[in-house]
């Protein structure tokens, strides 16, 4: 069994992992940690974990979370970078599930994340744990950033079209949709119940952290700068995420259906619908899908996607673990086998 | 007191205008008519209404029609083509809440609703109401067609920019998000909440009956045909549509927020918010105000527009009261005074 | 015009008040104060209220607030007492929203409110403000103690079985449930939509601040101690109440339904639905009413009344705006004419 | 492995018990049968399953089901009724979800459900299938009859006082609250989304069919008639029932924590809170769990359960997978090691 450690696991994706990781048949958690609520039984905080798992957050300890196989940090961005050169140093793998090794341009990151960071020269080993593009790069990886909810759907729904060079790539557009639990367990007024319920809006417009890793993902694949235009909304629900993507066809002789299903064909958290039909964010609630579908409209020259994941399991937690399993050559989708929840 | 009829009360749309009407000074509602709920008090369907309104339903009777000033029919499409010639013969001033009058082109109607259209001479003299484009249209018309929901809060959205002539026509993106209310009170299982709630998704990707009533408003405007691509989107709570609009700017030396301001600066119930305000859909719920920001991200060559309206109140009954207001040489914003709801 | 002040507007009772106040007929608000947000335009803290009201927040100023003819506090607990004694001395009419001067016997207060009552010299002479109960002191009355939301809905619906001795006052139970704007606009991880949507529970079951208000206003009517069992609930939605109650009759020869229709027969603002329909929240959404049934099932000897209230308006702004009408001989009904909004 | 069939997998009950049964160690899945949908995928009616469930609907055809090793029954009440003799015969266990054996005295079956009873020789040798109650004869049982959502969550509560005689059984009250999937998935009005989210009321009054197999329950367990009023709510949630219970203690010497704690200390699916803390719907949503907290508010006589189930789950699907595991030898928690999903 491997001994897992959860740096920060008081939000809701580090509530998220610790609920794949108890019925995960190949790991133990060992350790989770958390300086505000040391001392407290993790069940105590999270009631669906009552009977599931007994431990007790503790305060973070370096010596303690170096006899762990692996540590994944389920904290707010900044907080990896400070404790993940000393835990390397003792040969724990490493998933950030925060943003702080997802940008490779430290200058960048700095820039849309106001802070210095403070091991930028660890970004060159770092590996974007995106399965479905970087699965090699992963299995042999110490280190894993863990990709943003937002980069995976919009990212996995532009991939065959980018690679395949089928679109203007200068003029992509992503119209995301969230629902709150990406904004985290917070205590703030803007996420009460009664301000979000029941309203639907834009935000970040003018510019959202997630903006320059899709940026990156998809400049690297094509490997020149691409021009996105990328909105993110907030959904009055849970959980879900689901992206409609525009590009323009600047090749129409491609079957756009058989394109997407023969990318995606091998992997196994990836779901191309038939044709016609379109994806619900509840068709992989709880499940670590990404599930997708490609649409002409009216034969024209615009091409449309539309891509759905849980944003705490695909998004975060899942895909996570997805890393673990690769990163420590376990069966890839070993605790990950879930079925979404419906109704 | 005006005398106004309502054929088809019995759905989302109709019980707006009655709660609309109930408290408009200068109107009276004469007759309701429903063939399902005949002989039914209008406050036993909608318990919102006991003490409110004391009608009950009656059957269709043009006879009893023929003696209002003004008949609104809420009804399914296709109902009041077939009853409006003998109205307006009787002299009785129509608004069509239902698409039928909506599109000039028979040929496109028929196409996109699926059946003949009774008395298409009649599309010539019909006025598309939407005040802010057709107000002195209004103010003669005997019979107004009243706008669509979405057509109505994307086209608000990109008038300034088409008037001004500085986006590309071509190649506009309208992706709307409405709540379930969009979908009407007929009994299915689509629209039970626990298919829809805690879900968001894509529908009609491939065409929406909305599609060429948008293209017809942007199209006349600018006395050529535009390209649009329109995507609708379901979003778990009642009423709301959000519509994020995307263009390129061929022209970047104009102040967007000017022209924007400019624009609707006497129009009562557009409300161009302040620069980087997003519009929320709760802003307008139960209020016959479209709500609208304008931004260009990173100063890039594409603008982004985000339009909310109430899709029952200003994407229908409210619209429609407008329009009788100005018809009927009333106060503009007589019944029409309320401030959304919230939280 | 009535000059009219509020202390404490940015929750959501403060919000709901001011919407109220914006179209009653007969008032003008002329500050609304806050520490916090003082210098933010009130508008931008609510969004609904953008061209409704052009006030600024200010800071709270004995000398701006005597000015005006009645000035009501949507403070927290606590608050208005401070500030009461110096208003009255200046002549001005007083309205508590919060729960200052609701409970009578100071020492009840101070263990259910755990602080020491500045000015308990005044319980005596505020005025308890359920007009069903209290119409004529509220005419006369200098200050008044809006009641509860819980305390409202319960209160009227046991009201007509308690004033007729028809129940054993010993043994009454009540069943509350609440949507969680009644827990107010603090940030709080308690009420975020992520820890609320999609649940139900029990809360504060072995006691809520609003237990010994209900028992002291049954207790009042019958003259005597009366027990009750008091269980409020969280309901995943932003608005309403619904509370239901049991009693063992004691006497089955009444007819309950005429019972209750004749005690609310000229009670503007009570709703005796028609025998066998059972109240929703929603019919009420928005409005000032309190609609409510009586049920004896299978004619046994437990009767069951389900009252539901909009808590933010009947349960809080709009009871409040009835007692100033009351309190300055107005119509009763001014500014309360509001149709529920439904769907 | 066992082979399985289900009769009338449309509803939300079969998609729960599918979803439940394709990850369960020791069955298969053999035959899915619904009239409506015959020759539809079940992964089309339920996207959640696409990858998980490859069958196909199929008419019932008793010889098919005759080769499996147990059927369950997720159809309307009076289905299973019309097939069970037969299934039986062929020596096939079965287990009904639905309500045909839930009562044993026929004549108050037939007045409750509006029907007569085909087999009603039957209902003798039926088991309830109540875990916490009747294990020894389920583990005996070829047919049982899977318990009502209610009445699981309302005699789970109740029992450890009923069983220790430790209150009044002729005044017992269950003031009980479910999702909307409880009515579930036919098209219909009454549970649009736009009729049931953002609203709370009670329901069935006068009566629900739950509540003869409540009395039932109880009335067996302490060997004479109780007297229970039972009302059920509708909560705007798609999963989860909470039962509040109010009784009234004739013995007051008794630790109810310790009671109800011993009564349920070797019942895997049912836990007991500790003291204080109040269950919450969303900690069981998904999982087989019972939660449920004791309270005696200010140390009164009146003691108040409440007890939490998703209705879907221990309400239904996952008590019939659990009946299952004890009538064919199975470990009892087999495929019920499920985790709550929370957020």
């Amino acid at each position: 069994m491997l001994q897992i450690g959860i740096v920060g696991g008081t939000g809701y994706t580090g509530v998220e992992l610790i609920r794949l990781l108890v019925t995960h048949p190949d790991v133990e958690i060992k350790v989770i940690t958390s300086r505000a609520e040391a001392g407290k039984p993790v069940a105590e905080l999270f009631p669906n974990l009552r009977g599931a798992c007994d431990l007790v957050f503790s305060e973070p300890d370096i010596k303690k979370l170096s006899s762990c196989d692996l540590v994944f940090f389920a904290t707010p961005n900044g907080t990896a970078m400070k404790m993940v050169p000393e835990l390397l140093a003792e040969g724990v793998k490493v998933i950030d599930l925060a943003a702080d090794f997802r940008i490779k341009d430290v200058d960048v990151w700095q820039q849309w994340y106001g802070m210095e960071h403070s091991c930028a020269d660890m970004l060159a080993e770092a590996v974007y744990g995106m399965p479905e593009i970087n699965r090699a790069d992963i299995a042999k990886a110490r280190l894993v950033a863990n990709p943003g909810c937002y980069p995976t759907a919009v990212t996995l729904g532009f991939l065959p079209l980018i690679e395949a060079g089928l679109v203007d790539e200068a003029s992509l557009i992503a119209d995301a949709k969230s629902g709150v639990s990406g904004a985290g367990r917070g205590a703030s007024v803007a996420n009460l119940l009664c301000e979000v319920t029941e309203s639907f809006k834009a935000y970040a417009v003018n510019g959202h952290r997630h903006l320059p890793e899709i940026i990156q993902n998809l400049s690297t694949i094509v490997n020149k700068q691409v021009g996105l235009t990328f909105v993110p909304h907030l959904v009055p629900m849970v959980r879900g995420i689901e992206a409609t993507l525009y590009a323009r066809l600047t090749d129409k002789s491609q079957n756009l259906q058989s394109l997407f299903q023969a990318r995606y064909e091998h992997e196994i958290f990836v779901d191309v619908l038939p044709e016609g039909v379109v994806p619900e964010t509840r068709s992989v609630k709880g499940s670590n899908l990404c599930r997708m579908s490609v649409f002409q409209p009216q034969g024209g020259d615009v091409v449309v996607v539309s891509s759905v994941i849980d944003n705490l399991v695909k998004g975060a937690a899942g895909q996570a673990v997805h890393n673990m399993n690769i990163m420590c050559s376990l069966t890839e989708n070993a605790g990950l086998t879930l079925t979404a929840l419906l109704p």
